[in-house]
């Protein structure tokens, strides 16, 4: 008996096609990131896997996603979990920032340990800025604290437990779990079930709008390595993520 | 103190236009359908306001216009519920059949009773039909049995239930509720909200594609009449589904 995970990074979105750190702002899906979410869509029903309940994030751009990959597939009458701890990594005070213009104002170094640091996040956003979410409506009474800036290590810190607490629960009942979320909330995922270093998981990309999928032991460990549902797109995808930033 | 209720019916599917009788069976919206879900989410966004939680059935046509409304209103992320309960009427052996040729072949009267009567089922739909969903795999163990037919008073039967155990908990924790279904699961809602009586239901006729908004007591009865965030709109709407049929 094993347990199936599928994760799907959402498509490109209005930010990402402009170039600025996104994080928490809750930006829509892009033209493209639409036609991605469909296309991923599509490849899970060639691919017979037949998701039975659906994670994502608090975003609108991983919801949009997920709507749009399910209706393709035509299930989009599973059941919905949402939770703020699936969200995007919360960039600090680069929420909002040009990533081509900070990594010149700012330089190579502290703009890559920004992006790919473990454990040192971006300055904070202050409460008055005009994309901190400390005022957003859908974060109040969160069991936790709004974020003002996190690390990878820090999404890590409050991604996991919501994993032990809710998602494992649906794949020990023998649920095919989908979950649809962000880089790096997914890579904090991957990290734990891949076993990953503090210092490998700087090189790891995902790919937006291609299925990851796992097979899970009953300790939801996985017994192969994970794979994309279509490799060739996921190998190109991870090197444009890595490339992001770079003029 | 008072609770808020929002009731939306699901706009045009692919078998309202082609005039089928539809029941369980699967459709998708039409463009139309598409246009209405967002002049829904428009006219919610308008109104100030704001669903914090989601009902809808388990049918396609059901979640992609509470979808597309919220998304409008820029509330995709509230939590969602869904449940069979909510779910359109089974229309038997109706289900699939042309509505002006079902007219013509079984006269004005069965015609009538079958769309409108209180407690008349249509004939049952055989589980090896092609229109059947008892195989259909969102339906297997559901708290109920896989309904082969239904009249309306079936259908306040299996809805109510769901009403009290879950709808009236999260309004009576003071969230605004929506609730995207059915003509006949919403009129068997309007039904107990109103207090109509079994005969002056028939006439009662709800439109598709406009927020029906209720504003209730502590014993979740209507502190006063029920408004339509379009009352013109609502009226032609009415109209036209009561014309629906017709040559």
């Amino acid at each position: 008996m094993t347990y199936t995970l599928i994760l799907l990074r959402h498509g490109n979105s209005d930010w990402n096609q402009k170039n600025l750190f996104t994080g928490w702002v809750d930006v829509r899906l892009s033209d493209q990131g639409i036609a991605e979410a469909k296309r991923a869509g599509q490849l899970l029903a060639e691919s017979g896997l037949k998701p039975e309940i659906l994670y994502t994030s608090l975003l609108t751009r991983a919801i949009q996603t997920a709507n749009l990959a399910l209706e393709e597939a035509d299930r989009l009458w599973i059941p919905v979990k949402r939770s703020w701890r699936l969200n995007e990594r919360h960039y600090g005070a680069l929420q909002g920032l040009d990533k081509a213009e900070t990594l010149e104002k700012y330089g190579p170094e502290l703009f890559q340990t920004w992006r790919r640091s473990f454990d040192t996040p971006p300055p904070v956003l202050e409460d008055d800025a005009e994309y901190s979410q400390v005022h957003d409506e859908r974060y109040q009474g969160i069991d936790g604290e709004i974020p003002r800036t996190e690390s990878l290590k820090i999404v890590i810190d409050r991604m996991l437990p919501y994993w032990f607490s809710d998602i494992t629960v649906d794949l020990a009942a023998g649920k095919t779990v989908l979950v649809t979320a962000h880089g790096n909330s997914l890579r904090a995922l991957v990290k734990h079930l891949d076993g990953i270093s503090d210092d490998d998981i700087a090189e790891l990309n995902i790919p937006t709008g291609i299925p990851l999928v796992y097979e899970l032991d009953e300790h939801f460990i996985p017994t192969g390595p994970s794979r994309y549902l279509d490799p060739e797109a996921a190998a190109a995808g991870a090197a444009a993520v890595a490339a992001q930033g770079k003029k």
